[in-house]
C-alpha cells in the first residue's frame, strides 16, 4: 500500500516516478488560462487566513459544500470565516475521490507544509497553521506565483478593460514573471443579455468608437485588440454554448443586430446567426494577429435562477451540456478555413463524451504552418480530474499526436492553484510510464523526456510564441 | 490467479477486503425501488423450480436466450420448465463477462449452497439440487427476503393499486419487514397510449373522483396519494423518455387534456406540455408529501412491434435512448425549484454517457434541507454490472460528494435478486480499497467505514426518512 | 517491465498468454471488411519500397502527418519516397499511444523481421532493411495474404464493378484464398451527390436496365445483386451518416426521384424520405439473397472543402457525427423486422458513446434463425485500437453474449494489415485472461477455447454462412 499522497503520489511505476521526477517536475509553469485576479498581482495582496483564499471565489469548494446540505450562510454568506473553514472540512471528508480532495492537500502539502489530512478533527489544528503561515511575505500573491516556478501567465480580460493593473505589473522591474492579458469577448456577442446594451456603451467608450452598427462594433473590437495585442495579448477565449454555424448574409446581421438596438426580442436562429458572424470575423482577426482561438463549449450557465438572482455568475450553478453538433463544429472550422483564416485553435467540451469528436474533428484542420496547429485543450472544469484528464490524456493519443500536445492550465481564481500542473503531470507521467513498462512504448528516455517536457512546457512555449525558452 | 468467486471475488486489494467483510458485508439491505409482487410475499410463495423463479419474468435473461439464437417456445413459450433451465445454462456459458453470469452464480451460492459452475455439463445437477431445496420452507419468499437481511423494501405500484398485499403484510406480526408501496403514476401520465381513457376510468373508480378535466385528474391523484401515504409511501417512480420541460398555461393544459377524452390525436409538443404540466403538478405534491421523486429516464420502450403484440411490455425489447436535452432538464428542475416546491429526487438515466452531466446539474439544486438532496441513482438497468457502477460512482466522486450517496436497490423482479446488492457493495469497496491502497485517500477506517456503511444502507435510511435505525 | 511488443505484447496475465498463444494465434484470419484492391491481388503486385506501401493510401498515417505540421509535399506530394518515409519516421516518434505506432511495429517485426523502433535515428536503416526485402517474391501481395493465414476475404464494391478481378481471382488455381466481393451501393443510394445522375447512367449499362424511376432502380439493383451474388458476394454495406427512418409512400419516393433526375434540389426530409426506401428495399433483398446487412454510421465526411478539392474523399478529413437518434434506428430495424425481411446485420458506429446504445438495440431483435444475428461489429476506425477494442467488448460483454461475437476484421486498404486481427486477439485475450485470472469466469480451458476460437474465427465462419471450415 503506498503512504497517503507521497512523493510518488499517482505514479504507479518505476518509469513513471522517473518521467516524473527527472524530467515533468523540474519543468516551469507556463500558465495560459486563469481567472485571477490582476490587480492583486499588482498589489502583491496578502490574506487574512485560509478561507479568504479557499473560499472567497471558490465555486468548485461551494458545490460540494451544498452537496453536503450546509446552510448558504457557511457557503457565500456572513458567517465568521474560521465556521466556514470548519464546514468546509468537515464536507473534504466525503469528499473521496474527489480532484478538490488531492488539490486542498497538495495546496497544504506545497505552500503550507501540512502533510495530515484536513478533516474535522484536524481542521482547528489546520486552521491555525495557514493562518500563521499567511501572514509571512512569502505567501504573498508575488510570492506564491515565484515558487510555484510560474514563468508567464496569461488572465482572462474584457475587451473594455483598460488593463491598467498588468501595465503595472509589466513595468515594475521587481517581478519578473509575466502577466499577460487574454482576450474574452463573450459579452460583446451574447446580445441575448438585458445588460448588451449597457455593455456596448462602456465598449464604445472603451474604444472610442460610436457602436451603431455591427460594423461600429467589428471596428470597436479592432480597436481593442490593438490596445490587447499591444499589451502582449496573444490567447482569446469564447465561453459558449456550443460551436455553432448558421451563416447569414451582411444585410441580415445588420439587421439582427439593428433589433438587439431597438429592443426587440430576437428568435434563436437570429441569435446563432449574430454569433456566428460574429465568431467568423474575430477568427480572421485573430490569425491576422497571430493569436489564438481558445473555444471552451458545451457548458450550460446559471441553471438556478433562484440562485443567480442572489448571488450572480460563476457561483456554483453550471452543468455540462449535450447539445453541440458535429456538423456545425466542422462547418464553422471549414468556413474559416476554407479564406485561409483560421488561427491556431485549442477546443474544449465541457462534455468529456465530446473527446473521441473533437480528436477526429483536430486531425481535419491541421497545417504545416505550426506542429498540432488545433489542438483539444486540456480535460476542463468537471473534467479536471483523473478520470477526465487520463480519458482526455488517452483519447488525443489514439486519435492524434499526443506528443504535440501543449498540455494544462490552471483555469483557476485562485494563487494556490499551481499544484494542479503537477497533478495533470503526475497524471501524464503515469500514463506514459505505464505503456512503458507494458511494452507499448520503448524505454527509450531521449524520446520520453521531449515528449514529457514537451507536454509540461515546451510545447505550449512554441505554440503560443511567448517570449520565453524552452528547458 | 483469484479462486472463481470466492469469498474476495471481485476485492483487489487487503483494504476492499477489510472495507467489504468488516463492515459492508454486515449492513443490512434497505431496497428502495424493486418490482417484486407484494401478493407472493403476503402469501410467502414458494416455487416448484429455479425455472419459474429464474426464467418466469427475467428478461434480462429472455434476452440473452434471444441473442444465443434460441427459439422462443423455450424462452417465454410452452417448453417444460427443465428444458428452458437447459437452454438457459448452455447460454450462460457465453455470458462471459455478463453481470448475470456473476447474479446467477452468487444466487447459486448464498440461496443454494452450490458453488461450482452452471454451464451445460453441470445444468441436470443444478436443476435437481436447486428444485430439491427450493421445497424446504426456508426457500420460502418471506424466508428469501429475512435471510437476505432486509429491512425494508419498496414496491412499484399503480395509483389505482388497492394495496391490499401491503396492507395484509403490515398487519401480519409474523412478518417484520416492512414493505411499502411505491407511487408510480405512468399511466395517467402517458396519454398518447391507446389504453389511456380505459385507465381514467379505472383511476376515477378508485379516486372516486369523476374525470373530465385535467383538474379532477389531478383531484383523483390527490385522493390515491393520500391513500398511498397513508400505507406508509415515500417514494415516487417515473418511467419517461427524457425529463422535458414544454411548458403551457393552464387553459392550453385543459385544452390537450380536452382533445384526448374527445379521442383526437395529439401533436408531439402537446404530448409534452401535458407530461410537463403533469410532472410539475406532481412534483410539487411530492414536496408537500415529504416524498421522493425518482425519475428514471434515456430509456426507449418496446421496439419490437411484432414481440410486443405477443408478449406485452416489459418482456426484453427496450434500448438506451439518447435523446434527453441538458437543457429541458435542468429548466424543469429550476422551473421547480423557483417555487420552493422541489423534492428531494433520483436521477437515473439508462444512457451512460449521460453520467457526468447527471452528476453536473445535481450540484445545481442542492439545498440545506437535507444532505444530498439531488442524488445521481446507482447505475440502471442496462448499466448494473461492474463497468456501469464504477463508472457512476467515479462520475459521482469525481463531481459531487460520492460519501452522501444513498447506494444500491435491486429494480429486480425476483426474490432471489438481493445479492445486487452484494455485488453493489463489493464494486464500491474495491474501488474505495484501491484509492486507498494507491494513497489516493488516507486509511482512516473512522472515516473510511463512516461512507461504506453510508452507502450501504445509512444514508439511505436518512435520506428517505424511513421508520428505520442507522447501523 | 515488459519488454517492448515482444511475445507477450498486450498480454497481462498468464492466462491471457495462454488464451493467445494456445488458440487465438492459431486460428486462420477471415478478413469479412476490407478495402483492399482486387486487381493487386490478381496480378500479384509487388511494392518497390515501403513509402508504396505504407504511405500510398493510408490516411490514418497522412492525418498523424498533418497533426505534426508536416507539408502537403511530403504526405500526398511529389517528393520523393525516400523523404516521406523519413518524416513518416519523425511522426510516428511523438505517437505514443497510438494504434499506429503498435501496426506499424507489428508489420515491421512480422513482414519484415524488425524487432528495433523506427525512429529519426533508425528511419535509413528500417528503409533500407524494407525495400531490400519487399524484393523478395515472398513479399508479393499474395505471398503476403498467405503467410498472414488469410482463408478468405471481402473486398468492397460497387453495384457498377464488373468484378472481373474477383473472377480472374477466382479461376486462377495456383491461389487458393477466397476473394470475395462485397456490395457497397452507397453511390446509388446518395442522391444528394453532385455526381449522381452520372452514376445513375453507368448503373443502366452496368444492369442493362434505363433507369427513368425508382421502380427502374430498384431493377438495376436488383440485376446487379444477381450478378454480385453468383459471384460469391455475401455480404453488403453502408456507410451513412445515421441509421434513419422517415418512412413516404411509394408516390412520393417516386416523386422525390423525379425531382431528382429533372435536376432539382431537394429537401433534408426527402433525401431522408428515399433513403430510408432505399435501405428498406435493399434490407429486403439481402435477407432473400441470405446476404449480411452492414450499417457503418456516425461519420461525417470530406470536411475540410479546401483538401477535398484537392484530394477528393477517404484522404483524412473525416470525423465522428454525434447526429444518430436512437429512436430512428430502431424505427427502421423494426420496420424491416415487421415484415420478416430483417437480414443478419452488424451495427458500426464510429461515435464510442453508441457502444451501450447498440449493445442494447441489438438484443431487441435477435431471432432463433441464427446464433447473434444481430451483432454490434468490432471497434470501427477511429475507435480501432486498444480503449476502443476494450470498450467495445466490455460494452457487448456487459449487455450481450461476447461468446456469440463475429469478431475483428482490417477494414485496411494496405496488404500489411493483417497484424490487425494479431492486434485484437491479443486484447481479447487479455480481457478475457484478466475476468479468469479475477475470478470472474472460471478457468475451464473446454469453454474458454471455444469462446476465444469462436471470435477469432469460427463464428464469422458460421455467420457468413461462407464455404470454410471452422477450426
Amino acid at each position: 500500500m503506498k503512504a497517503f499522497m507521497d512523493e510518488n503520489f499517482l505514479l504507479g511505476t518505476p518509469t513513471a516516478q522517473e518521467l516524473y521526477h527527472d524530467y515533468a517536475a523540474k519543468m516551469p509553469i507556463l500558465d495560459y488560462h486563469c481567472h485571477i485576479n490582476p490587480q492583486e498581482i499588482a498589489e502583491d495582496r496578502k490574506f487574512d487566513n485560509i478561507t479568504q483564499v479557499w473560499l472567497g471565489g471558490d465555486h468548485y469548494k461551494w458545490r460540494q459544500m451544498r452537496s453536503n446540505g450546509i446552510d448558504e450562510y457557511y457557503i457565500t454568506g456572513d458567517a465568521p470565516d474560521h465556521d466556514k473553514f470548519l464546514k468546509w472540512a468537515e464536507t473534504l471528508e466525503k469528499a473521496i475521490g474527489n480532484p478538490l480532495y488531492h488539490w486542498s492537500h497538495l495546496e497544504l502539502q506545497r505552500f503550507f507544509g501540512y502533510h495530515g489530512v484536513l478533516n474535522r478533527r484536524t481542521a482547528e489544528e489546520v486552521w491555525n497553521l495557514c493562518n500563521e503561515k499567511l501572514q509571512q511575505d512569502s505567501m504573498s500573491v508575488r510570492n506564491l506565483i515565484r515558487q510555484s516556478g510560474v514563468t508567464l501567465l496569461c488572465t482572462t480580460d474584457d475587451p473594455i478593460d483598460d488593463l491598467r493593473w498588468h501595465k503595472a505589473i509589466k513595468e515594475d522591474p521587481t517581478f519578473d514573471v509575466q502577466v499577460l492579458p487574454a482576450w474574452r469577448p463573450d459579452k460583446a456577442m451574447n446580445l441575448e443579455k438585458p445588460e448588451y446594451l449597457d455593455y456596448l456603451g462602456k465598449l464604445s467608450a472603451a474604444a472610442n468608437v460610436q457602436i451603431r452598427t455591427f460594423e461600429d462594433l467589428k471596428q470597436a473590437l479592432v480597436a481593442r485588440m490593438d490596445y490587447f495585442d499591444a499589451m502582449g495579448c496573444r490567447v482569446s477565449d469564447h465561453g459558449i454554448n456550443y460551436v455553432m454555424y448558421q451563416p447569414a448574409a451582411p444585410e441580415q446581421i445588420e439587421a439582427i443586430f439593428a433589433k438587439r438596438l431597438a429592443g426587440e426580442s430576437l428568435t434563436a436562429q437570429e441569435l446563432a446567426q449574430f454569433k456566428t458572424a460574429f465568431l467568423l470575423f474575430v477568427s480572421k482577426k485573430y490569425e491576422e494577429y497571430g493569436w489564438v482561438l481558445q473555444l471552451h463549449y458545451g457548458c450550460k450557465r446559471d441553471n438556478n435562477k433562484a440562485m443567480y438572482a442572489k448571488l450572480g455568475p460563476d457561483t456554483g450553478y453550471d452543468c455540462v451540456s449535450n447539445f453541440a453538433p458535429a456538423s456545425e463544429l466542422t462547418d464553422f472550422l471549414d468556413a474559416v478555413n476554407s479564406k485561409k483564416t483560421l488561427p491556431r485553435t485549442i477546443l474544449y467540451s465541457l462534455n468529456p463524451g465530446d473527446d473521441e469528436l473533437i480528436d477526429s474533428v483536430i486531425g481535419c484542420f491541421q497545417g504545416s504552418e505550426c506542429v498540432g496547429k488545433i489542438q483539444h485543450g486540456s480535460a476542463w472544469w468537471f473534467n479536471d480530474h483523473k478520470t477526465g484528464m487520463t480519458k482526455q490524456l488517452t483519447s488525443l493519443a489514439n486519435l492524434g499526436l499526443l506528443g504535440n500536445f501543449i498540455g494544462m492550465l490552471t483555469d483557476s481564481r485562485s494563487f494556490l492553484s499551481y499544484p494542479r500542473h503537477e497533478y495533470f503531470r503526475r497524471i501524464l507521467c503515469d500514463l506514459i510510464g505505464g505503456w512503458v513498462e507494458n511494452g507499448e512504448y520503448p524505454k527509450d528516455m531521449e524520446a520520453l523526456s521531449e515528449i514529457v517536457k514537451g507536454i509540461s512546457y515546451n510545447n505550449a512555449v512554441r505554440y503560443f510564441g511567448f517570449d520565453l525558452e524552452t528547458k
